[in-house]
């Protein structure tokens, strides 16, 4: 019977074992665990944080990594194919809940949640609150990257009545709801700024993206737009977000990723008025075992048949 | 040329007498005021705060009052219709912010943003919050009142990928995005709830509405279950929620409306880690003078000309 290490800060592990007689689960607790029994497995699941260089050399060919998170910028992906491992993260399951976590972040801006939760700390009710408070309705939502979160994000958006624009490396592969005209290219990304109302950033961080959103192109939007990030903090130029927010060249800016992570209790973005700050937490879901383990286990029936896996990156 | 008496806490007289060079404009500072003008005036523009009963006598036949607002309990439309005044509301114009309102207290709760703001003030990244966050795809949200602002909220709620029903007094004139096994009558209302994560109630407060949502109700949700207020605090039995919440019989709750505004400071539901209280500005948008204005104007244009008057209460 195949066996998987499982080395995560939720009860994957047992939610797996629960689920299935076909696979011997081994929950590992530090990485020291992981490094005594990864020789013998031939599944490894674990998140970025999870993940150290050193494994590769316990994995051998057909041996299988299933990343329980989106990003695999820390896994060696090359290497591991290399090796003849097989590699596969859990897009999939994200696309939503971090859809609804970049809705949740565009709506604390909007009606001031920030200073609603200060109110209800104080017991106090002040209605002027809402004289600051504004609605999306009729806006321009830009979300830059179309893969499945951005266009999750693009096709509820419609929903709500904004007028949506997006920006993906190659248009012409598009296949979304959006139309033709809406989709332009990260060279054309500059040409919708000045009409963008709500930028939302959901781009895999590459050398190509990374501080893509900089000086220039907040400078760009209008002085109301919001930035909303769920993709990787350094897909923004930190210094240069806190300067434009300072300078009044945005309105606001609702971030669940930030450059250096934690953030830095000295950040000049934890007192902002105008930024909402939550800690990576976009794909977080209560019932994420249960979601991952379905997922997971379907990989894994796939992977017993000898048939390619979801979600599989090379 | 007609005179309108306006007496808001927002810019709108000034919003108006910028657009319009055919409407005599009074901003009334009080209630003394609007007394004062109201007599040689046409037009009446407040708000349910801004109203009193005794105004009634300054308003003669072919008059016009305009509520700024959505609810019209205020407001004694009866009288007024039997005096010949007519009376308006700003239905059309609430739909789109309330709806948007709405979610986002149930985001707030689903992604616990009580939490992450505690956090951002005290300058921590704690990513263990995302233990208790939850995701609303694939849920079940029932709609109490399938009025604009309840259809703008159910037509979203789709692309949310929430699997919605409604509650409407006559389902048989109902005309909207959901099919018709989904909408049931106020009788079939209790049938709903067993299957119901999210209960949204945006009926307007009647005899019949008002407590609709008591100790039983409650106690048929699940206990996963969270509710949202944007209708009027008195649609629910208060101390039957308090309750409800304390004895784990619901999951959350998010409150715009409460039975008593301002909600005392005494009340239990503001340190409530599962309730999120935001003061009654659900309908509140910066840019509402403008957007009110806009609706006005066309109104003023119809009343001009003797058309029917859009929003007309009666």
């Amino acid at each position: 019977m195949p066996t998987a290490v499982i080395y995560h800060d939720t009860p994957i592990a047992s939610t797996i074992r629960d689920r299935t007689d076909d696979l011997t689960v081994v929950a590992a607790e530090s990485k020291a665990d992981v490094r005594t029994h990864l020789g013998d497995a031939d599944i490894f699941v674990t998140n970025p944080k999870g993940w150290s260089d050193d494994f590769v050399k316990y994995l051998s060919e057909d041996d299988w990594v299933q990343a329980t998170s989106i990003g695999y910028t820390a896994f060696p992906v090359a290497e591991l194919n290399e090796r003849g491992v097989t590699f596969t993260n859990a897009a999939t399951l994200h696309d939503s809940v971090v859809s609804e976590h970049a809705f949740a972040l565009m709506f604390a801006l909007s009606r001031r949640l920030g200073a609603t939760f200060d109110q209800q700390r104080e017991h106090e009710w002040d209605r002027g609150v809402g004289a600051d408070m504004w609605h999306w309705e009729g806006r321009r939502m830009t979300v830059f990257g179309l893969g499945n979160i951005g266009e999750s994000i693009a096709r509820r958006a419609q929903a709500f009545g904004f007028d949506v624009y997006g920006v993906k490396r190659t248009p012409s592969i598009y296949s979304g709801s959006l139309t033709e005209d809406r989709v332009v290219s990260n060279e054309d990304f500059h040409d919708l700024l000045p009409e963008t109302d709500l930028l939302v950033l959901t781009v895999p961080l590459t050398d190509e993206t990374r501080h893509i959103v900089n000086a220039d192109v907040l400078a760009a939007l209008p002085e109301s737009a919001a930035v909303v990030n769920v993709a990787r903090g350094s897909v923004i130029d930190q210094n240069a977000l806190v300067a434009a927010l300072k300078d009044g060249e945005i309105t606001a800016a609702g971030l669940d990723v930030v450059e250096e992570e934690p953030l830095p209790p000295t950040s000049p973005l934890w007192d902002r008025e105008d930024t909402v700050v939550t800690p990576h937490v976009g794909g977080r879901s209560k019932d994420f075992p249960v979601r991952f383990s379905r997922l997971f286990l379907d990989n894994y029936d796939r992977w017993l048949s000898g048939k390619p896996l979801a979600n599989c990156i090379n």
